[in-house]
């Protein structure tokens, strides 16, 4: 009899020998299943970075040997990163620190009068960077064409007809779903307006092609795609970022800086993606992009989905077996998507189940609002409690499970082993609640 | 006879046993001495956070063990630099990308109608974030009391007699030279004026005490300070951080999200440190910084104190016999200084000087305006031609020489020989001008 497994083997990631103390005192290896919020270091990047660590110099700024090795590889990840994006030829590759902070920037790089479009399904580091744009939230949409339908009508009756910014996620950080990019872009295209592609739960698990697509810029994390070394990326068109004031002020943004006799200083910024990078680079972040890139893409996307898909199925099935189980889903149940399910199981405190799988099987999940409240709102109905912050739960919450590249099998049947017998059981810790 | 040595052995950094190629084909142990642009990893930061990486997890979000551990890691590492900086009790650390990030940040807080002060010495991190408020640039002063003079006439005499903030450096990029922060800080105060210190090039040589200097915030980067992974901090006063709007819109920024009935959104956004650290904190960056803390600590800043005077002696009194070299210097040969020191030499191109000390000797150091074009304009007279960046060299530009805890006496006497050599002789490389 044969048993069934995924398609090919996990990728090394750091942490995978790790073992951490459960509530009777045994230890059990890490099993880390929350990758939407940040996911282990792919070994490969590790060594990547261990390997250049001492070859660190000052980047653009040095005449001595190792400051020219680091700016050559600094600038490398910029292509890296171009290529792993499938970038026009003319696409801006800017290191950021993190996707909220990629969308900061295009957010202080729209041009005037600008509207934003954005749906309520999005995390708040898509929701909230427009803040001082004109910000249309549309309804989450029950399917990708009615999501398509939404934004047409409504890029169809903005007014006035000026410059307007779509900004829509890839891959949903709470149900997982993919979101028809291509065809939004091309709704967008067709109404004058621009759109920037949010792939920070993308990119990790799908190849993303800028061209295919035709999205104006993308927008990623290094900390969701096995590089979590404190930075990200904006990358697309030249057009707005070039026009507008450097993100930061300060030195590698400006090319000459005169004072004046009133007392103040006239500054002639650079252009290109050093306009919004200013301050020291953080090289060794890039560098850490630039290798997770080249490992997933030498890694193979085909096998990567693949055994995503194989993940996901064991999750889906494992839980339906589990009475008062139910997956938060905007486009059905069998809707395309990545390895990020949220449920919420009837009778449970999302947070206790939580803990009661960290404390009594060494399993890591997420219990709260996932820093998308509105969407939350929506799928859970009622209103959620948002008592501390988007990762604090509140009366409504629900629990998330997120892998990728890295997940052996075993932690993902772990995980419905232990719901399924905490469910049943009350669980080694009695974590149901009183109105289970 | 006894031989000349520093008095304590160097902190063991990444890189020390790192050679490189020379012109002639040989190979030899690289010289980082542009430490004042960035400096490398200490061994113990890099070990630090190389134990660290396997036990990475989502900060602040999940419920597993790793991300308990790692919302744990970088909360203490806030404590550690209050401690290392002496923070008063209700001060702030927020976790920021660099020195530039701080400083843009401080900007965003301004209360309305902030005047700023700053002296035209300052390098642009310092010079130009405060480009959407009132700022007034002072000459650059020849000493440290007329410094505090200039500051007082400006303060008493701006008009309106508004808030406002000084800016300014500890240790210049530049010259090396102390500033007078505590007498800045008295003057700051007793004219109704903030200030905020600069310690980009203090931090990492001197202790910088908050409460002894009286500051209200100071800022540094990691990458100065040998933890070179994207971080940098901003300390200081909670008020203005916290009646300032989220320097990022996103997530950890904000508390409560919810959609209006008019198609935007109400935020209500955090208190505290996480007010402006939206996104995914940089654990292993903050990590690094409070290592590095740690590290500079446990080897006594006096020692270090002592360990760099010798160095910089050695530099100072090795080229004091070369005839042609100048160093920069505002307050004057003697002024008290950390170990970065810029100088030209008659009839030789600094960016040829620098180049040929590379290839020659395989000593990195940095020719250009060290992103303080004012500052360099005033030392060196004239109007440098700054064509590239703050680090691409003009007509008119230095040499700057710069180390730290990690340098061993033979790269510093290295230096010397090799400058030495090279006006003497015209150098391995023939880079003497044809003006020389």
């Amino acid at each position: 009899m044969s048993v069934a497994t995924s398609v090919c083997a996990p990728l090394p990631v750091l942490g995978r020998d790790v073992t951490v103390p459960l509530a009777d005192g045994s230890q059990v290896p890490y099993a880390a299943l929350d990758y939407a919020a940040s996911a282990p270091a792919l070994q490969r990047v590790w060594d990547d970075v261990a390997a250049y660590a001492p070859y660190y110099g000052s980047v653009h700024r040095g005449a001595g040997h190792l400051s020219r090795l680091s700016t050559e590889l600094f600038e490398n990840a910029r292509r890296t990163v171009a290529g792993f994006l499938d970038c026009r030829a003319d696409d801006q590759v800017v290191f950021t620190r993190s996707t909220t902070d990629s969308l900061n920037l295009l957010a202080a790089a729209l041009p005037e009068g600008c509207q934003v479009f954005v749906f309520e399904a999005e995390h708040h580091a898509a929701l909230l960077p427009w803040r001082h744009a004109r910000l249309t939230v549309l309804d989450a949409p029950r399917g990708p064409r009615q999501a398509v339908d939404a934004l047409e009508r409504a890029l169809a009756d903005r007014a006035p007809h000026g410059p307007a910014l779509v900004c829509v996620t890839g891959a949903s950080n709470v149900t997982g779903e993919l979101w028809p990019v291509r065809e939004l872009a091309a709704a967008a295209h067709a109404h004058g307006a621009r759109i920037v592609l949010d792939a920070a739960q993308l990119a990790p698990h799908h190849p993303v092609s800028v061209r295919d697509l035709d999205v104006d810029w993308v927008a990623f994390s290094g900390h969701k795609l096995y590089a979590p070394f404190g930075s990200g990326v904006l990358a697309g068109r030249p057009d707005w970022l070039g026009s507008a004031e450097p993100y930061l002020a300060g030195g590698g943004a400006s090319r000459s800086v005169v004072r004046r006799a009133d007392g103040g200083v006239d500054v002639e910024w650079q252009e290109g993606a050093a306009r919004h990078e200013a301050g020291s680079p953080n090289v060794i972040g890039a560098h850490a992009i630039a290798s997770a890139c080249e490992a997933l893409t030498e890694a193979g996307f085909d096998n990567l989905l693949a055994r995503e898909r194989y993940l996901i199925d064991r999750v889906r099935a494992g839980l339906a077996e589990v009475p008062g189980v139910r997956f938060l889903s905007l486009f059905g149940d069998d809707a395309p998507r990545v390895g990020v399910l949220s449920f919420v199981v009837d009778g449970w405190d999302s947070a206790g189940l939580a803990t009661a799988l960290s404390s009594g099987y060494g399993i890591g999940v997420r219990a709260g609002l996932f820093c998308a409240h509105p969407l939350l709102r929506t799928l859970l109905g009622g209103d959620p409690e948002a008592r501390g912050d988007c990762g604090t739960p509140g009366d409504l919450d629900a629990v998330r499970v997120s892998f990728g590249a890295g997940t052996p099998d075993e932690h993902v049947e772990r995980f419905v082993r232990a719901v399924r017998e905490l469910v049943a059981e009350g669980g080694p810790c009695g974590q149901r609640t009183s109105a289970g």
